[in-house]
């Protein structure tokens, strides 16, 4: 049995707490795991009218959870206006997200789920990390080129190999030594968290029709294909660089547990075309576990009822199977 | 009535006979318009048993159509190997598409349909476009910078800006008056092909995130936004740019007729993950009607009963009703 989840309701004026207050009311339906929030309650109290329980240690989440959504708090003196981002909030997502993450680190919580924060408010208070995933990351001692997000959803997983770069510098940014890295996070990710023992990564092109051996752009030549060669003859079974537009139909799908791609749109394109409700973002190459829904605050409907739940449920049924089996390995190691 | 489409079978060693064969089958189950094939009556015999009828004049089809394939026979002297390519195969794609875009310019058939051909083939006998479409716009007295193509499935319409040139080589190429001219492209396009009186033009970013207002990029802010206000200004409805990956969900899809997307995987990776068997190729700002099937001539599969027809359907399905569209068009005018 895995501790209780730890989930950062994110910024208190987004739909972070609405998600959260949502999934639990699904707790039964969706079959959840035991979790608790981590953030101000008067963010859920503005948009929720549900049961809400105090806690004060994330043990007593378990008995709490079949009659009240079981909280953290965080900052409770703040007022909270749905829609309306301030910097009180700001301060109040980053104290849920450094507790959250403590509590996962320590081992009091199971793993951590995180809701979405908005990195403008909080560059405002003087958070220097480019977002979550890299403090995250930080605060495990792991260096942020060795945190690897990955976003999965019901049919298809992808691993973007740079993310928040422009698009005109990603071809001097590639090198055989970055894709390898990808590639081993990946697959060492594909095995612990999603129990493949034998995962298979296709990797996509750069260019057009993957380069079409050289006439369309070189990039495959020179790295991509240099790195599928590596990571095969060290019995990874790498593929690749396929044509990225061929790769995410159905039968394409078939053949791959993830799908690491150049750059930014062409991995987040095709999971966000078929699975935009309900993706998840799970960062690879932490020692805890780490989930996230794979949206923003939307501030624009927060407060209206309108906020989805789905991508929040997925993100904590992943973490909590990912956990498990993560605690089922070191058991039996 | 628009007068029968001419359907050139593409490379003979390929699927194209196949699936204008299969076609020809579907036709009261998909209700279509009258056509003939044009190219070497062996290529159809040596992948299917079914009656074909060869035709002198195009209108003999009509009459024919119930019974048989109607068949305007191109060098019908040279043995066929399914799957296996060769250079008289070339030559004939070649003379069949010369003579299938003569008799759709001339009006003798009511539009072009190309089946799949070999490029790597044709460069062997001295073609020296890029492709199809560029030689049809040529023998339309079209220049090929104003043949625009666009993909079409049933919930999506895509249009690259770019197509097959080095991603790294996109930022330089883009500038505010191509992407003004596609716009207008499309726009017609639309109207004409489509009977969309007011199109909703919507376009995509460059770089992640649409740039995130310069600080991932500038090329959005350089061009794109400056295209988009241009196209505003003329009373078209161009809306963009917008984060690419957010684009091409079902909710986001319902909002826009075509998106036009800075290059080709942006365009091609939602269209082909959503509609892989039944994406269809317009090409737009032609006096003629051509569409062709979304995919290549699968050497590997021909001769073996397993191609699909689907796209070679959707493509004579909307090729006739553009053609009705158009015809309709000019008579009203």
């Amino acid at each position: 049995m895995i501790r209780p989840l730890a989930v950062a309701m994110g910024d208190p004026a987004g739909v972070g707490p609405e998600i959260v207050a949502k999934a639990w009311q699904g707790r039964e339906l969706h079959q959840l795991e035991p979790f608790f929030a981590v953030g101000n309650i008067r963010a859920i109290e503005a948009v929720w009218d549900g049961p809400v329980r105090v806690i004060g240690d994330p043990d007593e989440a378990r008995g709490i959870f079949g009659e009240a959504l079981p909280l953290l708090s965080v900052d409770d003196s703040s007022e909270v206006v749905p829609g309306v981002p301030d910097i009180p909030g700001a301060r109040c997502a980053l104290l849920s997200l450094e507790l959250a993450v403590g509590l996962a680190r320590s081992g009091a919580a199971g793993a951590l789920v995180t809701a979405p924060v908005s990195k403008a408010r909080l560059y405002d208070i003087g958070f220097t990390h480019p977002g979550q995933t890299e403090f995250v990351a930080e605060r495990c001692g792991v260096s942020k080129d060795n945190a690897v997000m990955m976003l999965a959803g019901p049919t298809l997983r992808v691993v973007p190999i740079t993310t928040h770069i422009p698009l005109a510098k990603v071809s001097e940014t590639l090198s055989v030594e970055l894709i390898v890295n990808k590639g081993h996070a990946t697959a060492r990710g594909l095995q612990r968290n999603f129990g493949i023992e034998k995962p298979r990564l296709a990797f996509a092109g750069f260019n057009p029709h993957a380069g079409e051996s050289g006439a369309i752009g070189t990039e495959e030549i020179d790295c991509i294909q240099p790195a599928v060669e590596i990571l095969r003859a060290e019995g990874i079974d790498a593929t690749g660089p396929f044509a990225a537009d061929t790769m995410f139909h159905p039968r394409a799908r078939a053949t791959f547990d993830a799908a690491l791609c150049p750059y930014h749109d062409q991995a987040l394109i095709p999971i966000k075309t078929l699975h935009f409700d309900e993706g998840v973002n799970i960062t690879l190459g932490l020692p805890i576990v780490r989930t996230s829904p794979d949206h923003g605050t939307a501030f624009g409907i927060a407060g209206t009822d309108q906020a989805e739940p789905g991508a929040m449920i997925a993100a904590i049924r992943l973490a909590a199977s990912a956990a498990g089996r993560r605690a089922k390995a070191s058991a039996s190691a």
